[in-house]
């Protein structure tokens, strides 16, 4: 039996696991992500050797490690550009220093583009030839498949659904530009709407769940007054919605894909998010392409990184050149 | 000596040309389009008959025909699903017409994603992978090459880059969908821009270039006014060039093109067009995609259409699952 090691790398938790070729976890571990460069590094080969130790899987049996990383990746030379979190981390050639350590093929590629490749392989979008993953929370991102495999475009930062505008003169965003996506529907966002409101003298159960600290409010307690029949969750849940559904009908006449499929946190409000985004996508993209995209949520959860990671062994084998791999090794 | 027929079918014009397989055109006819589905398919053969026999080729020596038309193209099974302007036209099923009648093995496409194919093998393109073409008139549409190849999403509607919202609440537009970028940049909104302005009172060189009639002002009238100094003509040019920016801005973040061609009527504004485009493209879009991507003006003129229609007859035979190409044919 064959297995493949996968790693979340985060600014906050290095998750790792051990999965069998078909993506499914046979062990995983998540610990808080160490500061600085080295440690990060040391960290990550510790924490794979621990796992697999305790696994009893043998080093013969594992084909590969996948990894993936926030920021932007080179995943052709496995150089890891940036890292926001972590301290020193510039151009750093995360596939060389895994290989020399760990004696294993590895291979890298940035976060998102991996939650998608993992939502293809093993969750909703299986058996997909063109879709888009859209991943919603603190930031909004996406990745892009085409024709069955990850598109990357021509330096490897394809995917930015969060910085799409949807207003020209739009309030500004973190990214230099005006009136995009994330602005309006990133949790920030979300969150300032139901705050603004409640200091504006709205009532809502919002407050009630916030125990009277607007501070504490998350997505997740908009989502639980949602559910509880609040009004003003309500409105901002049906306003998210809108806001990326008109972005997705730009994506849907653009890339006519077969299906999206919404992960992060925020897709966990579930229908009354999920409602107005496929009403809005029907009602302003153009007829064929409408009819023919699937708007879905993502089935592998907080997991679809790592399985994607896991996976992106196997897409790797059998594509070489684009991931440096040397047949044999 | 091989050669290839392109054949680009508009609602106006039936252009025909005879190529050699590098895309250079040797014969060319352009004829107005017959009325009637039935007396259009038999000028289609008539026409590329007259040419050809003009030409002195023999058949033997021709490897195929390609063709362009508007609207949704079924180009796997060679059927053109509606066309506007010909009266009777559904679901024509156009390359068996052809290879029927001719004898010559037929390949049909979208006319945007010929113009798209043309620029990429021997215009402004060639040599890139992943480029996005739009094309600026009284529509605005666009063809999507990702890895080299037409990409032509599920359901071969994909590259309407025309209907990507601009602005969530802004003006309807023809599609149904609201602040589409086609709203603010197809011809009719750029000539009431001018007409409105000079309706108000402004005063503008475009109403003297009009000949005081304001019916006949064309966005041409509105470049050779701007080239001569008029203000109001600038600004036209200015925001119109904003518009296609802010939007395009979306398209580099998606899909991270090493360029974005732009053709069409409107894109002969030159200069005074691109400036603002290349400008916000910078301002707005992400900074490594936006350093990355050359915005240029197509380079095959009205004629990208025609090359890309011969073209396709080469990229049909060296991918036949594509094209249901019958090897050997």
């Amino acid at each position: 039996m064959k297995y493949v090691i996968g790693v979340d790398l985060g600014g906050t938790n290095l998750k790792v696991a051990l999965l069998d070729l078909k993506g499914s976890i046979r062990e995983k571990v998540s610990v808080l992500t160490k500061e600085g460069k080295q440690a990060v590094l040391r960290q990550i080969i510790d924490t794979v050797e621990g796992l697999r130790g305790k696994s009893g899987v043998k080093k013969s049996a594992i084909l590969g490690l996948g990894m993936g990383t926030p920021g932007l990746v080179d995943s052709t030379r496995g150089i890891v550009r940036g890292f926001t979190n972590v301290k020193g981390w510039r151009n750093v050639a995360l596939k060389e220093y895994i290989e020399k350590n760990m004696e294993l093929p590895a291979y890298i590629d940035n976060d998102v583009n991996l939650m998608a490749l993992g939502e293809l392989l093993c969750g909703a979008g299986r058996g997909m030839k063109n879709m888009v993953c859209l991943t919603l929370g603190t930031g909004v991102g996406g990745g892009i498949i085409i024709q069955g495999e990850l598109y990357r475009g021509s330096t490897m930062s394809a995917g930015e659904l969060g910085h799409i505008p949807v207003n020209v003169d739009g309030p500004p965003c973190g990214c230099g530009s005006y009136g995009c996506l994330e602005r309006y529907v990133g949790n920030a966002s979300i969150v300032d709407k139901a705050v603004k409101a409640i200091e504006g003298g709205r009532r809502s159960l919002i407050k009630k769940l916030s125990g009277g600290d607007l501070t504490t409010i998350t997505p997740r307690t908009i989502s639980r007054a949602a559910r509880q029949g609040d009004r003003l969750a309500q409105e901002i849940w049906e306003e998210t919605g809108r806001y990326i559904g008109i972005a997705l009908s730009g994506v849907v006449n653009l890339l006519n894909p077969e299906m999206i499929v919404i992960g992060g946190g925020v897709a966990r409000a579930g229908q009354i998010l999920f409602e107005p985004i496929r009403r809005t996508v029907k009602e302003r993209a153009l007829c064929i392409p409408a009819a023919k995209v699937k708007i879905v949520p993502a089935k592998l959860g907080e997991d679809a990184g790592l399985i994607g990671a896991g996976m992106l062994v196997k897409v790797a084998r059998s594509n070489p050149r684009s991931y440096n791999h040397r047949r044999g090794s």
